[in-house]
């Protein structure tokens, strides 16, 4: 199951009277709430296996295929924001879950919920950037449904993706794999989605602008499987951003993961906008950038072949899988470790 | 692609100026307003032989397993009401859809749209009635997401599944299947689900109360092609009722359904209930309701064998297929037949 807002029961999750109650903007926000929801909720609800690997999707067995499947909601405010808009985010947010189960993507479903009064055009405009993206991702829109509700009962345009990919390779792709002393390696610098969707929010301009890095990961994570590096498990940093992921891994692998945070390419605007808006940019949402942890002999050749990649030209080591845990640990330029922990409350709402 | 709210450009759909402008309810709403919104956006933008076959979901090749993918945003209101809830709608809409296409529903997918201030015991209501209705049709919700929206940015929530199935025969079932001399079966009584919400939704009682349909077909249909009965098409009545899916059905062959009005199942209650409520049954709302188009020298067989399923314990005759289309004409007991159209504005918004 998966963690960007999805069931993974991966991380401790304490528990709390006041779990009890009502919705609340946080428990959408990847972190901790929404973690203690899912272990209170769903997954009791709808107890079973796939659920419990803890994957950004199920991977299920059809006539002896192996099938990966998953799915999310977009409900991003606004609908449109440098570097990518509701539809291109709908397309690459599942195609990079099925990608993160090691599946090659094959098909998505469409499902919209239109608000009354939502203009036609714009519709049309995220329905052909949807399009546009699923042609770059190699993937067809294959079957859909369209709702409309009442004014006021939606926010012009949500949409849901689902996908199926296929698994074509006989590894074991999940935190369970992770061996102490595996490398941790990042696809590129953090925090750009998560900005620029906050920017164009709250009216912020920054020079020059930053742009979201939403972007498909498929072609990335399968060059790193033809090349045979054993990958050992894969996860694309959304809502909760780079900690919030690397979290859920600890969790389900049991082990400690120490980042040099010398190592964690942030770019100059990134790195200024957060400290403008006080954010920590380990926190802020990606929508085209994945970790992959892999045998620490084939860390360098790994890197290699993610650098070949477009999706993976800034790939770095940003750090190591070790015993002590689960915990996840950042390592300054003065050599001294904090613990990050999973993201707490609500960093910034409908950021997917 | 699929009929309900989904994407298939079976029936003809008029052009016209006024098709731009801004959503309306009744492009939600299963009938003409939605058909032409879906030929004018989504069928352009996703333009692939998948969209265009027309089906409830589409049929998708994984290694050579063929594999129905469906899906559909659940928006019903009252979220709960005499014989459902939003919870077994949401799985049983999905597996309906997969039974539809010939297959047999394997996975669920679960997207939660959560409005801020609902009430979690609700949503752990939801989740377990979904989790029921789940078992019953024997399929996993395996793979799921969370987003949270502001107050006044939903209505509670709203629920997407998408599911996949497999297709174990080498049937091809679809409307451009149906030959002329072909019957077509009904599953039981027409309108319960639409009337029974729409009586919650405005408080209206009836003596006996009128319950929902909602139900899993796809033993039903398995159990069909498991005798060996040669079904041409597969279609289950949901927003626009028996009348529009007959019109899909009759565009996407090129012929004429005739049915008899007195052969087409209605119970006294819904029949009192659309007569005080100005409606048509055959336009009202199913949730567990279908057609099934066999060959005539088969009819008889395939109505024993529906009649010994639960699903199907009221199937009946009810017309056949003819040349002359593509149109659905209903003949009444006086031999006169009238030309039954695809449901044109909006009926009931917001029945599934």
């Amino acid at each position: 199951m998966k963690k960007d807002g999805g069931f993974s029961p991966q991380c401790p999750v304490p528990d709390s009277a006041a779990w009890r109650g009502e919705i609340q903007a946080a428990h959408g926000g990847g972190g901790r709430a929404m973690h203690r929801l899912i272990e209170k909720i769903f997954i009791p609800a709808f107890d079973n296996p796939h659920l419990r690997a803890g994957l950004d999707g199920a991977i299920v067995d059809a006539a002896g295929v192996r099938i990966a499947f998953s799915t999310d909601s977009y409900v991003v405010k606004p609908l449109f924001f440098p570097g990518g808009d509701i539809g291109s985010l709908a397309v690459n947010g599942t195609v990079n879950d099925l990608a993160m189960c090691g599946a090659r993507p094959l098909h998505l479903s469409a499902g919209f919920i239109l608000e009354e009064g939502f203009p036609l055009d714009v519709l049309e405009l995220a329905a052909q950037s949807m399009a546009r993206a699923a042609r770059a991702a190699k993937v067809g829109v294959v079957t859909g449904d369209t709702k409309v509700v009442e004014k006021g009962r939606g926010d012009g345009l949500y949409i849901n993706t689902a996908g199926i990919g296929i698994i074509e390779h006989d590894l074991e792709i999940s935190p369970g794999s992770v061996r102490p002393g595996d490398a941790v390696i990042l696809n590129g610098d953090i925090g750009r989605h998560g900005i620029a969707v906050m920017a164009m929010r709250e009216g912020l301009k920054f020079d020059p602008p930053i742009e979201s890095d939403c972007a498909p990961l498929a072609d990335a994570v399968s060059a790193l499987i033809r090349s045979g590096i054993r990958v050992r498990c894969l996860r694309d940093l959304t809502r909760g951003g780079l900690a919030t992921a690397l979290c859920e891994i600890a969790g389900g692998s049991g082990l400690e993961f120490r980042l040099e945070e010398s190592a964690i390419p942030v770019s100059d605007g990134v790195r200024g906008a957060c400290e403008i808006l006080g954010l920590d940019p380990l926190y802020v949402a990606n929508e085209g950038r994945f970790i992959a942890v892999v045998p620490a002999e084939e860390a360098e050749r790994a890197l290699l072949v993610l650098q070949a990649e477009s999706a993976g030209a800034g790939s770095a080591v940003i750090g190591t899988a070790g015993e002590g845990g689960p915990r996840v640990t950042v390592r300054n330029g003065m050599g001294t470790s904090r613990v990050a922990d999973m993201l707490s409350g609500e960093q910034l709402p409908r950021i997917c």
